[in-house]
């Protein structure tokens, strides 16, 4: 055990990491950037790039080498493997088979053109930018998988944002960062060894490519698999809390971490395969994925990217420069890429270059790669700086700029929205309050809201239930403090259900629509289309006659007489 | 970063530990034993008592020193923070004042005999299991301390296997163990700092005694309201997921650690103090408590154990003679000493002498006295090990023991599943299925069980919904796969439900009746009671006339005519 003093040091360290992380990630949402851009803050804030300069004897009293550095290493060395474990459970592989050609076209085109530039950039950089001038063929294959990979997290997340994530695009976009994700990962887990200044000989080489093809085959094939059935045993028991899941999760995303470490490659990959082979199953239940979240999102990922910024001084190294080309040469060979992919595939210039904006998003995986890269002696830090910069940057251009060019698909949005939502072709409710709890699951379903606490809301104002408009049409609807962006969802009920309408006629099409107390000013647009959506006797027969979700979401968007101003894009 | 290797070992080391304890803690609860005893035994496995005999190199190998010993130290010393933290948020001031003078009398006889006996043990050890003879004074303290501390946690896990957490007898039991916990803590945080060999003069020994009383007022008495509003404002948007609650709790956790391991206190007091002060709050939502309690539980705790399982060779150091009469006066001690105390609270000896052992468990908070007593160099291993031996026996010899004592109260059991499972005076459901789902989740409510589940899995069986016996009274029940044990909800609807009843009646008294498969036999015992609990018009009427809580029990408790065979008490 360490020393007392040690443990105190290391103590106070961590929980002004945590703090300072949290708070500032939070002040960063707050302002609409990721919560990412607010953690570094915190290093950055916390080390010599600014308590550092103002009273130099703090930061080496607060992060003194030794035990305590060891001990915290120890702690972001896990974060990082739940980091990359969480971001590899978020990957659905059914998603990526499903999409493949299109995804495949997009992401292709995504790698190979940051690919060639940022190799191209890496080759022209001059000489006091490399750490071994002499190794300059492996930094410049570096700087291009650097460019090339994407940060599928943050890329969901602005897709949720905007209201695309469930849409066509948004699942071509996800297909298309996760094949981006998993081959920058694997590229990149290539260059780590020779980073190490180890020979890198083709035999070398060859042994490692082996060595990591194997693991990969073993865990996704086969691991995968056999995961599949241990979880379907451990999830099948319903009443039972996460624990023994969240246990071999814990554990096996460890072991792989251990395993690639072993290799050669870095832990991380390992981690990341992990997540993925486990992620992939159905059987996982959405209650286990949101707990691992919790943590890693605020206990561990904060002190992550804090630890980031305390580890250089930013303004030291700061090369305008060197940013300024990293960022232009970044964003230009990755949007050009994807927008050209994403055309090939039959996409709209508009639709295109928003799935280019949309990949072009780095956030966390680059910093991530960066400070590996760091580490490994392979940059200095500059170019260390300009790749973190870079990230950031790219990460929050991508939702104004997405916001700005898909503000033109107003006339589908009825049917968008809906689509974004939830549409049960069957309700099995008998009562309007039924009806409505069916419809508010639904809805929660996949989202971090809870559905009994959504039905309650929405129930808590009982004009809710005194729903029933004329000719079978009910619709529900209500304002909710915290909802992140208007929701509706649809739902029939061919037996009818009494809402009390003012005809007496029993409700056979429901509409369940929540918007957020701070857009409350868009209920009546919405209300409006919804309501002339159904307002013929035509349009009622379409949406009860379609057979599936498909033939329904079509008959809401044939049904839309008016167009929703502004409705989702605009904040 | 430390050097790769050091990071493959650490991470192949806490995978190992954490993979193994978890599942010889599966084991041991599947045989009945806390998880705590196989999660102890896999360190006792993978260090110097199993493994290191039968393969010297494996151990040193596995848990080298140096930087990865130090980051495992790191994991271990935040786990036992978080540990302490969550045995800190279990602790219900509101319970101590309510209870304050029957648990007042238990507890301080319960302290009061410990005490006396254990320092009289430690003053009369031969000098050889002494570090330092010329200081058993200090040992002869500590040792007292170590026999006179309960374990909260396994007293309220043995009591609710039993279904009597929520009883009289529970409460108290909950409240004077709360007592125990603070009064012994405080007590060794005092010895803590003479331990280091610190000068242990007067004016010492009084500054530390002002610090922590100091730090324990402004933590609970200061602290706790400020948390209180600080969590309103958090848990109030009820939408948002319990991350900012966790970051709050972790990082005040941690600080708390910090400073009372800076004061010279051991770490760990802090974190419980913190965790009394955040735990104490009703704002402070289940749900975070859940996703806290499921990541210490299942993530942290068992490398905790595993970890003191590693430090020493138990079998070298087990000395069968200390052990026994360790075991022999922390037994007669406690159990003598609450047994009395609640005597003179006005139980029966039956009564008095079952919560006399259920106050005797140790578990796991005598296992962190015994780890932090052996660092700082006042116990030497024999001494360690026999405190280890004792406390997972005496948690071991509460359920059996209690089972036994209380048989014989048969005759109250019909009320006692009511009290233990929920009574809802008013119900708000108009049909049946909504009376199941209200009941399902107000027996969930304070379980790890999810309401939800729990009324999906009676509603899967239409039967349950055809629940209208005759004179208004419905019945519905249900066969559940993993219940810890049967459960009963009791509802009234005022305005009579449709339930379908063969004499076409409304519903006005509920009863849901949940058994366990493993135990169907039993089901219809309790049906049998059940009905016979409503068979007369007077006795209905006196349960529809109740007008609380107390005396629909009371009804419940009178109405019923026959006795449970063994009910509860028998496995």
């Amino acid at each position: 055990m360490p020393a007392e003093h040690d443990i105190a040091i290391f103590l106070v360290g961590l929980a002004t990491l945590l703090a300072v992380a949290r708070l500032l990630g939070e002040l960063s949402r707050r302002l609409r950037f990721p919560a990412v851009a607010g953690e570094l803050a915190a290093g950055v804030f916390l080390g010599p790039t600014v308590l550092g300069r103002l009273w130099p004897g703090s930061v080496q009293w607060l992060f003194p080498k030794g035990a305590p550095a060891a001990m915290l290493a120890g702690y972001t060395l896990l974060s990082a493997v739940l980091l990359l474990t969480l971001a590899g459970l978020e990957i659905d592989l059914s998603v990526v088979v499903r999409r493949r050609r299109e995804a495949a076209v997009t992401s292709f085109a995504g790698v190979l053109l940051p690919m060639a530039l940022g190799f191209g950039l890496g080759w022209v950089l001059p000489d006091v930018y490399l750490v071994d001038p002499s190794r300059r063929l492996l930094f410049a294959l570096f700087v291009g998988t650097a460019l090339s990979i994407s940060a599928m997290p943050v890329i969901a997340k602005t897709l949720l944002d905007l209201g695309f994530l469930r849409t066509d695009l948004g699942l071509l976009v996800m297909a298309a960062a996760m094949i981006d994700d998993l081959a920058g990962w694997l590229l990149f887990s290539l260059l780590v060894g020779p980073m190490h200044g180890r020979s890198a000989g083709f035999a070398q080489l060859g042994l490692r490519m082996l060595a990591i093809a194997l693991f990969v085959a073993v865990v996704i094939g086969l691991g995968r698999r056999v995961l599949d059935r241990v979880l379907s045993a451990l999830e099948a028991d319903r009443m039972s809390a996460p624990g023994r899941v969240l246990s071999l999760l814990f554990v096996l995303a460890i072991l792989g971490a251990a395993i690639t470490q072993a290799i050669g490659i870095h832990a991380v990959f390992g981690a990341f395969i992990v997540g993925v082979a486990i992620g992939d199953s159905p059987r996982l239940r959405t209650e286990t994925r949101a707990v691992v979240h919790e943590f890693v999102s605020n206990i561990f990922a904060p002190v992550f990217f804090a630890a980031v910024g305390l580890r250089v001084d930013f303004i030291a190294s700061f090369d305008l420069r060197l940013v300024a080309a990293v960022i232009v040469v970044a964003c230009i060979a990755k949007v050009a890429g994807c927008t050209l992919g994403a055309r090939v595939t039959g996409l709209s210039w508009r639709e295109a270059s928003s799935v280019g904006f949309a990949m072009n998003s780095r956030g966390a995986m680059e910093i991530i790669l960066a400070l590996v890269a760091l580490e490994s002696g392979l940059i200095r830090t500059p170019i260390f700086v300009a790749l973190v910069v870079m990230a950031l940057f790219t990460s929050l251009l991508a939702g104004p700029v997405m916001q700005r060019l898909l503000r033109m698909r107003r006339t589908t949005s009825l049917r968008a929205l809906a689509e974004e939502g939830a549409v049960l072709p069957s309700l099995r409710a008998r009562t309007a309050e039924q009806a409505i709890r069916e419809l508010a699951h639904a809805l929660a379903a996949g989202t971090p809201i809870d559905g009994n606490v959504l039905a309650e809301s929405v129930l808590e104002d009982e004009t809710a239930i005194a729903c029933g408009l004329s000719d079978g049409v009910a619709l529900p609807h209500a304002r909710i403090a915290d909802l992140p962006r208007p929701m509706l969802a649809f739902g029939r009920a061919a037996h009818g259900v009494d809402v009390n309408a003012p005809d007496g006629e029993p409700a056979r099409l429901f509409f369940l629509l929540l918007i957020p107390e701070s857009r409350a000013a868009e209920a009546l647009s919405i209300y409006v289309v919804i309501v002339q959506s159904v307002a013929t006797e035509e349009q009622r027969r379409l949406l009860l006659e379609a057979t599936d979700r498909a033939a329904i979401l079509d008959a809401l968007g044939r049904g839309e007489t008016a167009s929703l101003p502004e409705l989702r894009y605009v904040e």
